[in-house]
């Protein structure tokens, strides 16, 4: 199980980063839900290493092929699995770290963890591209959730040391998509956009904070004790490579509030019961509270840096050093975002199905019986 | 499966605040441990209300019961039944809040949950007396765990806004759990005592930050992708009423380093592989490195404050206030830090057993066929 | 997880035959269903040794306690945790065994597993006592499949070799719970009776099958390929003790029929779909289909016999004998009867609340805001 | 889930009978483990429509190719993707299938299910094709096991009511895989053979018998309650389409034997304890006694059958017939050997992971540091 996700909506991820695919099979997927291959491509490309200037030289095309479970353009019902094929691998990167673990690199635990009989080559199971497996399931979660309403953005808020000023949800919608950090305040951007071009040129990396946000989220999702969104969202979020912290609505700043300042006062809005302010990022008791879902994680700066570092040889027993070859993002933040957004969704829809929300529209009318 | 945590070593927990226990289910802990209810009081006294400035006045014994699992001093191989009995419950305390949910209370989401049907009582099972079925199936698991010679540790580093300066592991083992707040930092700790009482006296509470160090964690503990070792206790530790935030090693603070200051460089010594910093927290690629594993949790204020705070009523959909009674800490974190160890100690089980571990020392020598 | 069953309403044992109680904490259970101590109470009392020939001479009077989940006649929504005590255990009775495994126990293969330290008295966690906590979470299930109109039965068909004649559902209903071998044809019933005094005089045991029915289950409950409805509670019923087939409908009988004999036909009755034979047993494709959901389990002699047996001495490892002591049915199907029962009603509630079905019928009313 | 099977080792299912392919990601299979593609070929060939007279007209050349988990003929601990291409599909065979359910399919319940939304073409997910799945995953656990020295072969043991002579394990061995039927006893084959042929020039269709067995299984493996190994494997059994009953040993024939007579008697032979008959067929109290697992489980006479039979129209409501076409096998059950074979491997790796065995003989001895 140690690759799957999920109680109701789950996804299976397979592949490693030099291996012939990488792919998810997502079950629990009801029948009916319109999905076509471009909706999946389209979470793919933003993924993909982009013109920035955080990207890595290596391009994959990352072409989603379907195997199973849509027809027609609708989901049947069964598992629907889905790869995109690797492409553009370079071998000769990788030959000098068999034994010599890369610092801040899951390759020394791992070694340890098979006994060495693991896919090394480009941290196989480790790699980041296995996110492409989750994009790919976050794109049909997202398809689902938006037929009850559920949005989801995420976005850069901090590269290097540089915070972006908090500017409203619309703008972030509307701004985010289109920054090549993903960024929603333009002049924070720049900056930080600079700071990876240095950091580059240095042969080092940054880290960065993502923070992500889902709204109309229906109040009630998630429970006790163990099955709170907010711990099974963590879950998910941790998955991705390089995330070091995860944290809801005021998250480490509560820690430095007064009850009287943290807690959100309950208030009646239109008719519906909200708070005023949202400190609990959205959930309370492990239960979304109908407010959006805040959560933001820290993402480390990139691990394979081409400056030189020390480490060891495991097969000598002795220190070492090893200069990371291979083509590496500067800065890993902006193409995480959407990673982000596709863990949000699927924990998201997980619980929505195990809530038994059913979509207001009906899903694929044209097939069904009249 | 909602109140059930792991996947060879479980604990499925029971209980409300109100009604007649709380309680653990342990499951898949190995015959022949060596466990009396002595062991496992002593973590439960660790988490009960103390004298400290910090504690409410409720009081309860919290005698632990045996069910099952346990036979002349051993572990029976059959899953470990251990409650404590609810005693000193004011029911009258919360007659007003039916219909007027506590601001940073699960109130609101339960009632949307169930429909106003759970036990709302005290919070019903989002009490933080839950916790003391976490403490008890981490006494087990700590048992367990001493075989292998993994020591777990907690303590208080920031209580109000106030840090607690760093201080080796001796010292905090030493002295954490002897201080009423669970901090290794004694200036710090009176300073954050002050505070306290200032806040109690105002009506009002405090949050703060917990850290949990584990030594002796072998390398090798977790996998990919989603039997991530980080993401697995990070799900643990939200189950912790209050925790807003989780952060492994250097955590947020590494989203502001570069890749050359982050990564941790290995080195051999003593003939072992280490690290010589340990900003990973000792989990890399979800899996352990063999380092410290080191993890911290923020803590939002109590939410139960004495202060009048705005709110509304469910029932007549209208906005009201409310001033929330009972007995309730002024700040919750020392409380705990007993409750942090616990989930480390669970979590970590369950991976030392998924990795086969098997513990040095003979269990039960005596009961055995020669 | 060894000792929880279910996916949404899941049930976890604890207990000894010789420990300190039996115990089940059910899991997913909806909030406002009425339940009060007496509805489990009635279906303990079905499963508990009678006054019949077939009965053991051990007598508990097992009163149910409930530890958590239940206030005032509703569920909470929170695990219900419910136990009952054991009482009248004698250990000497067993002190002969502990190296010698008793011939068709889980003795030996317990030894092995455990090493030997498992608690061995009274066959301790493999006791067939743990029933009971089947039977109590199973008088839960029953609650709330009842509110969908979902009824479940079960009857003696066979025992040791007489075949009860098949009647009519209504008369199962109405003869089964009567007799004290829970079979609906008084003349096999008579039958099986002298069968069972030989039996017991000669000191030996027997075997039978039991038939049960569940009649209104929705069409639908269930999926391919793994979430199938037969295979779970295949799966649930080879948990009794003593159970060595399982088989729906037809089942074996149907390996020797033609597919134009086996296949049942569709067709319309009242404007609703039904088959007009059901050798299916109400499922296909591990789906129900809507007709009455039919399985038949074989029940093996009671392996505890007065008769010495051959086996051997662990310790020593030589040939010897055994005579079982200890106060035994010479007959297990009766009281295993109500097991299947609930066995049944756990698994089709589990299903229930995986396909969204919500009682026709409000739960709680009274409590509810208006 | 409902397409994942398993705990540590686990299959997870994917594909429909008309859709792209069929495959299966098999997770937790260990590092090192000597695997090519042919390993899995061959139990494929196994399974496919072969020349006997049981067989269907539907070629398929089912040509394994792996997805992942798979570097250089070993597994690198990562989940292992295969799959095997639809080929040769007629949709046309299936138009007037849609709103008319095929007698003894799941046509009927998908339909309520899904709300018509699934792919109904021959069969979708229900299909037997499926089954491909399952024999690759055991083909991946046969490997394993084989490290292990278990050894596992079913075989056809009745067919129409013909059944096979008991042989011994030898001959089985020898005769099942080159006998068109896998059947040991050669007049017994010749007259099913017969019958199979006057079946299908009826336009009807048989079913029958199939008898795994499973040798040097070590003692130990499953546990109480709900691990039990047969309850598991019970389960597993029941996902392949047309099974309607599961038993262990002495089965439903347990049911008419005395105590007496059932019981295995323990006795001592070369130093090892094993019983002197195995009426319990390997399992007592849901653990492996170390004897040969034994399991018989019933397929019923292929649904699908040319013959004019009653059904309705779902859309219309009305009463109808139906002529299923297509190409189908007149019997399954010699195309399920191999498929019993492959459910009881997975399900015997799982365990034997489960309890810690590791091969005796080094995995992958070349690929790792000295």
């Amino acid at each position: 199980m140690g690759n799957t996700f999920g109680k109701l909506f789950t996804m299976t991820v397979f592949g490693e980063s030099h291996g012939q695919c990488i792919g998810v099979i997502v079950d629990g997927c009801p029948a009916g839900l319109p999905l076509v291959v471009a909706d999946i491509q389209a979470d793919v490309e933003k993924r993909r290493a982009g013109p920035g200037p955080a990207a890595t030289a290596r391009r994959e095309r990352d072409r989603v092929e379907i195997l199973s479970g849509i027809r027609d353009g609708f989901t049947t019902g069964a598992p629907v699995g889905l790869l995109v094929r690797n492409e553009d691998v370079r071998d000769a990167d990788y030959d000098n770290i068999q034994f010599k673990p890369r610092p801040g690199h899951a390759d020394y635990p791992a070694y340890v963890k098979y006994g060495g009989l693991n896919d090394w080559r480009g941290g196989g199971m480790f790699s980041g591209r296995i996110t492409v497996a989750f994009v790919m399931a976050g794109a049909i979660a997202r398809k689902f959730l938006g037929l009850i309403d559920v949005e989801i953005v995420a976005h850069t808020v901090e590269i290097g040391g540089i915070a972006a000023r908090s500017v409203e949800l619309e703008k972030i919608k509307q701004r985010a998509g289109k920054d090549p950090l993903r960024c929603a305040d333009p002049s924070a951007a720049k900056k930080m956009a600079e700071l990876i071009a240095a950091a580059r040129a240095a042969g080092d990396s940054l880290g960065g904070i993502i923070e992500g946000v889902a709204v109309n989220v229906p109040a009630g999702l998630g429970g006790p004790v163990f099955d709170n969104l907010d711990g099974e969202l963590a879950r998910a979020l941790f998955a991705i490579p390089a995330v070091k912290g995860v944290e809801f609505g005021a998250g480490f700043a509560a820690a430095r509030l007064k009850g009287s300042q943290n807690n959100d006062p309950f208030i009646i809005k239109d008719g519906k019961i909200i708070t005023s302010t949202n400190n609990a990022g959205g959930v309370l008791g492990g239960i979304s509270t109908g407010m959006p879902l805040v959560v933001r994680v820290a993402v480390k700066p990139t691990a394979s840096i081409a400056a030189e570092q020390p480490t060891v040889d495991m097969k000598k027993m002795i220190n070492t050093t090893i200069k990371v070859g291979g083509r590496h993002d500067a800065c890993i933040v902006p193409r995480a975002v959407p990673v982000v957004e596709a863990m949000m969704a699927v924990t998201l829809c997980d619980f929505a199905l195990a809530a038994g929300l059913v979509p207001g529209v009906k899903l694929n009318e044209n097939r069904r019986a009249p």
